[in-house]
């Protein structure tokens, strides 16, 4: 092992103490005034840019139907830069960045802005030197897909010449059922390589997500017991407090499943309960996520192990909310479950027999995503019965957010008492243990997408994997009754509940 | 399971979160005058009836030369407990406790004392109602047990009647080698069964040692980790910052070894390192002690997996200090070590090929007991080796004393990075964990002796095997060379460092 000094040498390439940095490229952002990009897109970008990330040479323009001139977008995309950045503003860095920003006016169907988008790229490569490198990032609804990705392809954009990438990144959600997600990709496959397209799951940029593979496979005290042999059951959890907003457009129709199950839940599920992959290598970890997709298996009987909600009107926090058929936007007869629970199993010799029990929701108790491992009780304890009452199964809690980090909870002896046994935590906290800033998972996934680093980037066949599990609960949803109503800043509807009671268990209260 | 409430029910002697209560009985202290006895063995007794563990007609009897009567007796009682109790100082409990206090004036060999004694006891049982159940407990120098076990003998103060009991409580040293630990347990077999004989190890009456079979036995993850294929080696240490003190006459000729290891630190490696016991009994729990004791082995070389060494003059945390053999009462030539540490091996298969290193020392770093169990590296990381050079092994540190709790320290991404992993720590804290005041080890040791549960204290089978274990370090030392100076605030001498490099391990710095 070669001693390291602790600080990163910034001048020497392979310090992989620092996250790779992108090569001379341009970024072209359809959507560029919506809330993801003000809010998450461009100020990852200017962090990007702080942090001595990208290239002097990026370059990022915006496309969008706005009338705009040069400055406009320079000043809107100063303005977010401000006022959502994570690191502080520096006239520096933002003239390196102003300086490589362009703007071309259009509708996402107008051929002229796209031949003008042409002209600006290659004036780009002339002028700054983006070297025929360019991505796409298409943060608009999905039926604008296909029309964006076939104007790319008629004006040449999506052609790459020598070493030179032009790559496509998107967003979820990639379709709304296997079909649809098929389509979709059949779509951009048209434009661009499967390699050369990059899908962003956000989740699998946080820090803590990349965690669960440092502590599983860096370690040797975790992974002995990860497997049916010790653990009871799995629990993974995405709860929200807030409602669905002004999201009603989005949202009615698409669902607690489909917007955070078929994602960002399956993929967690993947990173939990996957072997060890060969190397950290994008092959390599989607083989072992995608052995883990195709070894799913929903119950037979979806009645009882699976659960929706819709959260009716009511109080939460001290402040009157509405119920999720009230809100505006969304018709009165609405089916769409604002919460959604499911029991699967991985047939896996690791994990035979050990259920795993997703659920989603909005407006529940408390907004947490989380990944709680629940182990089986000792086989034998010496002690009486009566001295283990207090104390429950162990668990070993991945906290995805808000309060990143890890918590144990075990069984100690209570002072004082014969050999009484309690249960007792302890915590790791990821603010607390690093003086290095968590990054956003946007400045992660921006940066890997430029590039070309693809190993947190789910490929077409988890998406349909992850569909396939998914289909069949949502047309047993479809062809029965309403979603169960629940109240506002409870943890779902009864029916989640007496889920977990058949099966000897309850949901864990985060 | 039967739902319980979460406080204990005083009134219901089956809620073992309590601890046992002990029957009417009388308590003889010989060597009350000593610093053990004021210190920590009356504010036990103390703390105990004022937890209302003890019966109202228990009785202290304070044997000693002093020409004192009750009032004296009294007054010196008072006195310890008003300074050195843990619990508040309460009018009713000192009354209950003072008006069962006796004194009996006399030398350990005037047979007149004893009979005084004889006739005290008789007179308890009468006017107290202690009902013929008496402990004696010789908290005095090892050369005056055959004399006061054949005078109490010669009394039929060692004689039960009917249900009666009559127990002897012995503190260490246990003998000074196997020959000698023989010698005693003859002397004192003579007058009492071994069933009746209760030998301290004030450390087994620590909580967080008793917490070593809580975590170990009431809880499933960490029990499979416990075993050769993933632990490299165990470090046991128990470092003190003070020299000697005033101690001389008992240390010299004593030492290190003798003092710590033969006693505590086997006892820990014991517990450490046995099977799971069929039940939280004395015979179950001495019988698992006992395979690991006698399935010890130490290395054949000695020069090389042993170390000794005594503390020089020099400066401590500010402080100039004096070596070992400056120290008032100690001869100038003396071999007696203040470090010792040693390497053995546990020949079962759970523990084929780890190796257990103990050590203890006067004058070190810092004043720690703790155990620590360091894991194998993982024998695969799929990342990069760059990536995990700042990560060392797991460890899971069970925390004696004074910081009483469990580390765990692993390795987690740093964020920001690729995959960068470093170690961090995960912490639980038995103090902030538990509202419930941690009693001192001694009240839990008397109340066990008057209760007659044995499973804390070491069997005269154990004391033997670890005198056997021991014996050959201690002669293969006294045939050699003197200690080695270390210096004070270091972490012993050079050779224990050695010991450790020559096995491409160090140890720890807690």
């Amino acid at each position: 092992m070669e001693s390291e000094s602790p600080t990163p040498d910034l001048h020497d390439p392979r310090d992989r103490r620092l996250p790779h940095m992108a090569p001379p490229c341009g970024l072209v952002l359809f959507g560029i005034t919506g809330d993801l990009a003000r809010k998450k897109l461009l100020p990852a970008i200017y962090d990007l840019t702080n942090r001595g990330l990208l290239s002097p040479a990026f370059a990022l323009t915006g496309f969008a139907r706005r009338d705009w001139d040069r400055e406009d977008f320079e000043e809107f995309v100063r303005s977010s830069i401000e006022n959502y950045s994570r690191t502080d503003f520096n006239e520096r860095t933002w003239q390196q960045l102003a300086s490589g920003l362009r703007f071309v006016s259009g509708s996402f169907d107008d051929p002229d802005a796209y031949k003008r988008l042409a002209e600006t790229v290659a004036e780009l490569d002339q002028s700054r030197g983006t070297g025929g490198n360019h991505a796409f990032y298409l943060s608009i609804p999905p039926r604008w897909f296909p029309v964006v990705c076939q104007n790319l392809a008629d004006n040449g954009l999506n052609q790459r010449e020598g070493n030179a990438w032009r790559r496509v990144i998107i967003e979820k959600p990639f379709g709304q059922d296997l079909a649809s997600a098929r389509e979709l990709s059949d779509v951009v496959g048209k434009a661009f390589d499967e390699s050369d397209v990059f899908r962003i799951d956000h989740y699998l940029g946080k820090e803590t997500v990349q965690n669960i593979l440092a502590i599983r496979f860096a370690n040797t005290m975790f992974e002995p017991l990860w497997k049916a042999n010790y653990v009871d059951h799995v629990q993974i959890t995405m709860a929200e407090e807030i409602g669905i907003g002004t999201r009603a457009g989005y949202y009615d129709g698409i669902g607690a499943a489909r917007d955070v199950i078929q994602n960002h839940l399956l993929q967690l599920l993947a990173l939990t309960a996957m072997e060890e992959p060969v190397r950290f290598t994008p092959e390599s970890l989607r083989a072992e996520k995608e052995k883990i997709l195709s070894a799913l298996r929903l119950p037979e009987d979806l009645a009882s192990t699976t659960a929706h909600g819709q959260y009716a009107a009511g109080w939460q926090g001290g402040a009157e909310v509405k119920g999720f058929l009230d809100e505006d936007g969304i018709p009165a007869e609405s089916h769409t479950e604002t919460y959604a629970a499911l029991k699967l199993f991985v047939d896996t010799r690791r994990w035979a027999g050990v259920p795993f029990y997703l659920r989603t929701g909005k407006r529940l108790g408390k907004r947490v995503t989380e990944i709680a491992v629940v182990f089986k009780r000792a086989a034998h304890v010496p002690f009486e019965n009566s001295d283990v009452a207090e104390s429950g199964q162990n668990v070993l809690v991945i906290r995805v957010q808000p309060d990143e980090g890890m918590t144990i909870k075990f069984g100690a002896k209570v002072p004082g008492t014969e050999m009484q046994v309690r249960d007792v935590t302890m915590d790791f906290n990821y603010g607390h243990a690093f003086t290095e800033d968590s990054p956003e998972a946007y400045e992660r996934l921006i940066l890997d997408a430029l590039v070309g680093s693809a190993p947190l980037f789910p490929h077409q066949r988890e998406v349909e994997l992850s569909w396939q599990i998914l289909d069949p609960v949502l047309r047993y949803w479809a062809e029965r009754s309403a979603p169960e109503p629940y109240k506002p800043g409870s943890w779902g509807p009864d029916s989640a509940h007496d889920m977990l009671a058949r099966d000897g268990r309850t949901w864990r209260i985060p």
